[in-house]
C-alpha cells in the first residue's frame, strides 16, 4: 500500500540533507515541508558531515555543479554510507557536458546509492557512459512509450540490477525498478514539464520516502513518484484559466501539503511488472 | 507606537546588504521590497566592502556557508561596523554543524551585532558555545512556553546584555530583549513552520526597520517581528481550502506588501517585560 | 510584426545557457519555459564550454559574481561567441562596486554582446567607464522620461554604435535601439519595479527571442521588452485587493506563460525613431 509510504514521512518527519542545484531549492524544501519532512541544504566540504551525520537521508543533485560542492557530495556521501543513511542521485544534465558526466559516474563508483533519479536520457547515459541530453529534458526521440515499454522496463530492471539500486526513470511514463520488479506509473500531466525543477522536487521528497521507509525502498520510490504525479494532476485542477506555470509550481507545492495517505492511495496510478 | 518603525522604512527606502542562504534569497529580496526597501546581495570577499558602503545595514546569515562566503562576511562586518551600519546576524542552523557554530560565534567576536535573531536552540548554541539543534528548527524540548516564560525572558535579557545587542528569539512565542526590557509577541502562525525561510525573511524586513529607525533598535526589531507575525495571520486569512504551504508564502509577503503603520498598531500583541 | 518574433520562440524552442545570479535564477528559468524555451544554468568554469556549445544563446548577468563565477562568464563567453551564438549581458549593479564595473566593461572587451540590457543607470556606468547606482534601481534622477526623451534616445543609438550592439535599457520608458532605430517602449507597469528580479528574467527571455530570430536582433530584443512589460499589465489585471509583490511574480510569468503572438502584436505599445 503506497499510502502508507507517505503516512510514515508525516509520522516521522525524517530529516533530508540536500547538496542541490541553486535554480531550483527553494522549492525542494518547500516541497519537503509540504510533505512532512525537514529539509537541511549544505554543500560546503567542511560542513556537509556534520550535517549529514544529523539527517537521515541524503539527496545529491548536480544540476549546479562546482568544484567545491563536488568535493562536498564525496564527503556527504562517504559519511552518509558510513552511517548507513539513504543516498539518492539525481544526474541533472548527465551526457550535457563531460564534467556532469564524469561526476555522475564517479559518484556512482565512490557511493553506494539507494536510489538514482533521472530521465531516460540521463540514465541511458550513466548506464552507458555517454550520450547526448538536451540540457535537463529528457531526448524526445528516447522517451518511454507504450510502444517500447516492454525493453524499457527491462532496460530499467538491468540498469537497477547493474548498479544494485533502485531506479527511476521519470516522463510521460514513469518507470521504478529495483532488478526484479518495476512499477509503470501513469499519474502526472505533461503541464508539469513547464515548471523548472520538478524532478529536483521530486528527488528531495524522495529521499524523505526512503528514510521514512527504511526496509522498502522500492515501494518507497514508487510511492513518491505517484504522489508527485497525483499532485500534478489535483494541482491542475484548481487552476484558473488565467494561471501559468508560475502559479501550477506553487499549486503542486500546496496539493502535496494536503494529500494524506489515503488519497495517494487512492490515486495512484500503477501497474507492476 | 511600533507602527511607526514601519512607517519609517516606507519613508527612507533603507537599502540592504545581504549576505545570506541560497536557499531562500529570492523571498528575502522580495519581502524587502515589500516591506518599502530595497535589496542588495554581494557575497564576494572582492565585493562586498563596496557593497555594503552605499547601503544602510548588512543582513549576515549563515544558513548555506561557503569559504569564500564566510571571508565575505568578515569583510564586510567589519567595513559594515566601520561605518557606523546596523548589522543583524542570523545564525541559522548554528549548533547543528561545527562550521556553523564556530562561524557564528568567531562573527560575534569581530562584528558588533545591532541584532542577533534565531530560534531558542540556535540562540542557546550561541550562549553556551555549544549545543545541538534539528537542522534549523528550533529543539521542541526548548521551545519558549507560557510556563518557561520567566526563565525565558531573563535568559534573553542576559544574552543582550552579555553580547551589547539586541536579541532577537523567534518561535510560538517570540522574544525581543535588550539587556533591560522585553517585548513578548505573540503574533504569527504555527502554519509558518511550513514554509522555508520565514526567519530568513524576518530577519532581512528585520535589517531595514534597523535602518528606519536608528536610535531605536529594540523597538525596530520588535516591531519587524509583530509585522512578520501579522502578516502571518492577514495571509492565512486569504488562504482557500486548496491553498497549502507555497501559497503561504506568497501570502505572507503580500500581507507586508499592503501592511501600514495603523495595521500594524492595531495588529501587533505583544507585551513589555 | 513583433508578435512573429514571440511566435519563432515557441515554434524553436531555443535552449539558453543562463550564467545568472542566485537570486533570481529561478524566476528566469520558469519564465524561460513560459515563453517557450528551454534554461540551462552552469557557471562551473569546466563546464561551461560544453553547456554552451549544446545551446543557442548565452545570457550572462553579473547579480552576484563570484570569482570562479566570472571565469567562467570568460570562457562560456569565448566559447559561444566561437560558435556564432547571441549573447546577452545584463550589468546588474554596473556602477555599485569597483568589482561589477570593471567585470562588466571587461566582459564587453572580450566579448561580442549581442544585446547589452540594462537600467540607465548601468548602462550609463558603462559608457562613462565610472558611476554609481543606488543598488540595482535605476538612479531617480537619471531616469528616462518624456522630457529628456530626444537626448535619451540619441544617447542608446551612440551606446550601440560604439559597442557595435543592440542596447536595452529599461524604466519606465523602455528604449531598444542600434546605431540607427530606437524602439521607444511604454509597456509596463510601476508595480513591477517591486519584484526582485523582472530585469533578470527579462534578460533570460530576451536571449531566447534572440536565438529565436538570428537576423533580427534589434527587432526581437524590442519584442522581447513589450513582452514583459504587456505581461505586467496583463499579470496586474487578474491581481485581487489582497495580491501583492510575491503573487504579481507569478502573475507576470504566468501571462507570459499564455501570451501568442496575436496579443503581443495587440498589446505592443511603441514607436520607433
Amino acid at each position: 500500500m503506497l499510502g502508507t509510504c507517505l503516512d510514515n514521512v508525516r509520522k516521522t518527519t525524517p530529516l533530508v540533507h540536500n547538496i542541490t542545484n541553486y535554480v531550483t531549492v527553494n522549492d525542494v524544501a518547500n516541497i519537503l515541508l509540504a510533505c512532512g519532512a525537514s529539509p537541511i541544504m549544505s554543500d560546503e566540504p567542511e560542513d556537509v558531515e556534520d550535517i549529514t551525520s544529523i539527517c537521515g537521508g541524503l539527496n545529491i543533485n548536480i544540476g549546479t555543479l562546482h568544484r567545491t560542492s563536488i568535493d562536498g557530495m564525496y564527503r556527504a556521501g562517504a559519511k552518509a554510507a558510513s552511517l548507513g543513511h539513504k543516498i539518492l542521485l539525481d544526474p541533472v544534465g548527465a551526457g550535457a557536458s563531460h564534467l556532469r558526466t564524469s561526476t555522475a559516474v564517479g559518484l556512482m563508483e565512490k557511493i553506494p546509492f539507494t536510489v538514482i533519479r533521472g530521465n531516460i536520457s540521463e540514465i541511458k547515459t550513466l548506464a552507458l557512459g555517454s550520450g547526448t541530453t538536451k540540457g535537463v529534458d529528457a531526448d524526445v526521440a528516447d522517451k518511454v512509450t507504450d510502444e517500447n515499454l516492454d525493453s524499457a522496463v527491462a532496460f530499467a530492471k538491468n540498469f537497477a540490477k547493474d548498479h544494485n539500486c533502485v531506479v527511476a526513470i521519470t516522463g510521460a511514463i514513469d518507470l521504478v525498478a529495483d532488478a526484479d520488479t518495476c512499477y509503470v506509473i501513469r499519474n502526472g500531466r505533461a503541464e508539469m514539464g513547464s515548471i523548472t525543477g520538478t524532478g529536483c522536487q521530486l528527488s528531495g521528497m524522495m529521499t524523505a520516502y526512503l528514510v521514512a521507509n527504511p526496509d522498502e525502498p522500492l515501494k518507497a520510490a514508487a510511492a513518491a513518484v505517484c504522489a508527485m504525479g497525483l499532485a500534478g494532476e489535483i494541482g491542475w485542477s484548481h487552476m484558473k484559466p488565467e494561471d501559468g506555470n508560475s502559479t501550477y509550481r506553487n499549486r503542486i507545492i500546496d496539493a502535496i501539503y494536503h494529500m494524506d495517505g489515503e488519497t495517494l492511495e487512492k490515486g495512484a496510478k500503477y501497474e507492476v511488472r
